[in-house]
């Protein structure tokens, strides 16, 4: 049986800790050299309206030791609108009731087998944030109890559950630029994780005294700057462009989630015109990294160093130049699957449907 | 709708034209600029069964005109036995009743939908084919009537059929080392195809005196030797390794089907032990070709020059660096599709089991 598992099924069956776990051990498999994934791929054409784009993007990940290989896949359509002076990269809501396509298709590496077909949507901010607890667990101060969360969309929930996990928690301020988004968040997710969480209205309020601070923004401009950000802190962000010069400036380790590169595929005669993605277009701020940035892997392995006093100011980025490690995907949607067995959650199609006599 | 179409839909949907006409326009439009494929991907772990692999293989293909993105993958347990004194790669059929497992995605460029999910089987060798015959047509010998055909397999089958198509051909001569191969082959196919077959006992027969040679076995060591190869033949293989160095260094016109080169990822520390692929393991014979030989969709488009008289030697390759253009299998998919609707033929899942609310 191939289990088709939605995004509803995944959120209902996973809990943060499950993530955490998932993504925690994968990346110990991953630095150790034993579990692989390869570099985020864009076939990228344009449609039949000016300035719209589809997007076929996909990455994988095997976990040799969980006997599970993923495929994750989008097809999007993506434009660049201008929002307050500001270009920014979206995706339209193309397919009927105004929704998008993405799967994480999962495979068995012993026979082959397709095992799940999961929508991407809960598990692509979940792993997010996953990633960022887990290189808070690394990172951040031990005693950590104070959180200046940016943003209040679904990728600063997951921030807010996973780093609550990570350490001792007892007080978000949240920070968004509207006012009604920033009140909302505050009241569901205090509801969800039972942890204080306090809308404030400049976002150096929610920097200020903070032990963590987390960007979980689309933004392409920095939203933290570099003043605010003082010594012991741990810095988290989900896109390279989140924290100013300055704040980089600050970082004594930086840690990254990949350093595999996207390879992005246009058609020769559509480049002029085509889209320029995250880091390659008219106003991003642009952030260079020192080279060689340890990844997340090699800090859960043991081969890269953490924060050596309280005093260190660390920064973990999930910033996706490599689209975030396949393995995550493998990771979380092996985890789902076993529960989705075990609990008899999901739909059920036929293997028979996708198996083939001819030797391809 | 998505539609689930198995090789046997495929098989009865499409006709070797149908295959060749849709290659030939996707070639059109890839050398125009206009349409894209990206590089294959491999991803490769091992499985607990000593030599035995995972790979998870995949590859894009976008045709703007036609609306829609493909990607193509296969999950397939592989392994390297030494048939002969020879090593050879091959796939297990691991999954149950002895198969295989490949599917072509198939989206819509316009709204992102998933429109199709189709078995890979019988496109896989039917694009071979189809591209050889469309080849053909721009470099063997407007009158060429006999052809040498090596091989016997699924890949020979459909060499028969596109290359019949291509050229008024009235006679081939197949060869392969196992008689019974050859002697089924030759009865079968000339009852599909309507030409003369006769079986030869030596592959210095099959090869004398044609106009056109097709390799398409999987053999890794060379089967044409280029003393066979004469004054005006047209060449064509789907391995780069089927004609010797002196076959290649009589060829005037060389043409491969493209120059992506596929990007192979395993684990770290299981590269030691890991397989070799195609080109890089021992007991394959090297050849190398001339750097920037043009590509089929060059040649389809006009960008580069076929075949300039009737004594030129000529050669395409389908020869699989990058695993074939994935605008191959997005143009013979959409074709095979768009009859599909037509004649309500495959199975139909709903949409909405694929669409998801969150923004991913």
């Amino acid at each position: 049986m191939v289990w088709l598992l939605s995004n509803e099924d995944v959120e209902n069956l996973l809990t943060m800790r499950d993530c955490m776990d998932a993504i925690g051990e994968a990346h110990r498999e991953l630095g150790m050299g034993l579990a692989v994934g390869r570099p985020r791929t864009h076939t990228c054409v344009p449609t039949s309206r000016e300035g719209y784009f589809h997007n076929l993007k996909s990455i994988d990940g095997s976990i040799p030791s969980k006997g599970v290989s993923a495929l994750r896949l989008s097809s999007d359509i993506i434009f660049f609108p201008v929002v307050g002076g500001k270009q920014r990269k979206d995706k339209l809501p193309a397919l009927p009731g105004g929704t998008f396509l993405g799967l994480i298709l999962l495979f068995s590496t012993e026979n082959g087998e397709l095992l799940a077909m999961l929508q991407d949507g809960y598990i692509q901010t979940a792993r997010v944030g996953a990633s960022s607890g887990v290189a808070a667990k690394y990172l951040a101060r031990k005693e950590a109890s104070v959180l200046g969360l940016f943003g209040s969309g679904s990728q600063a929930r997951t921030q807010a559950m996973a780093l609550s996990l990570a350490r001792p928690i007892r007080k978000i301020k949240v920070y968004s630029p509207n006012p009604e988004h920033r009140n909302r968040f505050a009241i569901e997710m205090e509801k969800k994780i039972g942890v204080e969480i306090v809308p404030v209205s400049h976002p150096e309020h929610a920097a200020r005294d903070s032990d963590v601070i987390s960007a979980a923004t689309n933004s392409l401009k920095p939203v933290v700057q570099g003043d605010w950000v003082e010594e012991g802190m741990h810095l988290t962000a989900v896109t390279v462009c989140e924290f100013d010069d300055l704040a980089y400036k600050k970082m004594d380790v930086i840690v990254t989630s990949t350093r595999l590169q996207t390879i992005i595929s246009y058609p020769p005669k559509v480049a002029a015109r085509a889209p320029k993605f995250m880091g390659e277009y008219e106003g991003i701020t642009r952030v260079s990294l020192p080279e060689n940035v340890p990844e997340l892997s090699a800090l859960v392995a043991g081969e890269a160093h953490g924060r050596s006093s309280d005093s260190d100011i660390t920064f973990y980025g999930s910033i996706g130049w490599g689209g975030g490690p396949g393995i995550q995907f493998a990771a979380v949607a092996h985890r789902a699957y076993e529960l989705a067995k075990q609990k008899g959650v999901g739909r059920e199609l036929p293997l028979e449907w996708f198996l083939e006599k001819i030797h391809p």
